[in-house]
């Protein structure tokens, strides 16, 4: 029960349906043929050898291993034969970051990255993936839980962009972040009381930028870890973007100081 | 059949459902009540004069009113009992142009208004009234017919902005870009073969934003009413980013230029 919030699947998560996968041999059948899974929801209280084993090979192959109350695994499945496992596919392979980094030093560039902080909204991710593969970021990062994985929305709202973009999940975004800052990346965290103003932080170095939720913004531990904290002006009475706006902006504001 | 886009009513339009007012009655009953409608749908081929009436009146309070087959009626209708009349409620009511010019001069600001060509997203039209409200823009301009109205989706992406953001539905969007240009503001669409990069175009003075449709970007018409085709920077292989992101990336280009 780690993971409250991907239980609660509104309507717009609902579309992701068809990347369900439910049953033992179905997802075996997944895992052999090499398909990437985002989380695996399994039957807590289920003690059985073969369901254990399923979970173990997931979680070596990346998955989010989650155990939930076998009523909510009757809720979720379309079948109605779930066997005590529905795993969730990824619509594309993730990257890894040292991949991400290769692809900056490739081309000769700053390294350029975006952190996402449990961002729940597909829709939102999507639009990301899209501004950072044309502002010419080198990757998306996302955590393995508590965050929307690249699900079918997430490709589609990409439109095309999850071909381009690598995305890396990461267990543990805090230490992500100390694995770039060592790597001599700076990271810049958006917030209202930011001492940073937008357009006086300096995104011309090697740079991640962090985006935080839908609801709740960035997470005390993440900004905590953050190099600047930077402050998008505010002019009327509504006093944040949406995700995925802020993302935007902030990518752009990078392309123009690094013309 | 005047509109033919509006009927094709995705699963994210039907989030929408609640603002659906069916039957001769209820219509009429809100538009006594001074309630603001985006669309009345009535019954093609259907002379019989109250149903005309109701027509009448509704265009009269500004609405769009579309001939629609009864089949369709029957297709859209949540109750079963729609009597030939089904009528869109908008979340909000509607502004003027001329109100939001009043708006600027009355903040000694040059006019930033966003003028969106057709958009069909509630969630796209919802993110641009929040960043618009944000960047202190002084009102979105939608046209009448084949774009979104202020919906309840519209509303609740807009994160409330709706409530401070003027919004003004004109029947011609090409018309009121030449009463923009008398009054002297500036034209900018946006357009991947724009001669002017983003971060050279002038948005200092008074200025309006064309952002284009999600499938098309901006129709010929409105292409060619504009002073500036503006370009933003593509860095990748995408073509364009979200029509939300890139009125975002817009707008806080005007804040920059106008600090």
């Amino acid at each position: 029960m780690e993971e409250k919030r991907s239980f609660r699947r509104g309507p717009r998560e609902r579309e992701d349906a068809a990347d369900q996968i439910e049953g033992r041999n179905a997802v075996s059948e997944a895992l052999k043929s090499g398909r990437t899974l985002d989380k695996v929801f399994v039957a807590s209280g289920d003690t059985d050898r073969a369901l254990a084993r399923l979970a173990a090979l997931a979680r070596e192959a990346g998955a989010a291993v989650v155990q939930v109350d076998r009523r909510r695994l009757d809720q979720m499945s379309a079948t109605g034969a779930h066997q005590g496992i529905i795993a969730l596919a990824a619509a594309h392979g993730y990257a890894t970051v040292e991949e991400m980094l290769q692809r900056a030093a490739d081309r000769g560039e700053a390294p350029l990255l975006i952190l996402c902080d449990e961002l729940t909204d597909p829709h939102n991710l999507g639009a990301i993936l899209r501004s950072a593969e044309c502002a010419g970021a080198h990757g998306v990062i996302i955590p393995k839980r508590r965050s929307v994985g690249l699900t079918a929305v997430v490709a589609k709202t990409s439109a095309g962009a999850v071909e381009h973009m690598p995305v890396a999940r990461v267990a543990n975004l805090v230490s992500t972040m100390e694995d770039l800052k060592k790597a001599g990346l700076w990271i810049y965290g958006t917030d209202a009381a930011g001492t940073t103003d937008l357009y006086h932080a300096d995104f011309k170095g090697p740079a991640a930028i962090v985006i935080g939720s839908e609801g709740y913004g960035m997470s005390r531990l993440v900004a905590e870890r953050c190099d600047v904290l930077v402050s998008i002006p505010m002019k009327g009475k509504i006093n944040s973007l949406n995700a995925s706006s802020a993302a935007a902006v902030l990518l752009y504001e990078a392309v123009r100081q690094r013309l």
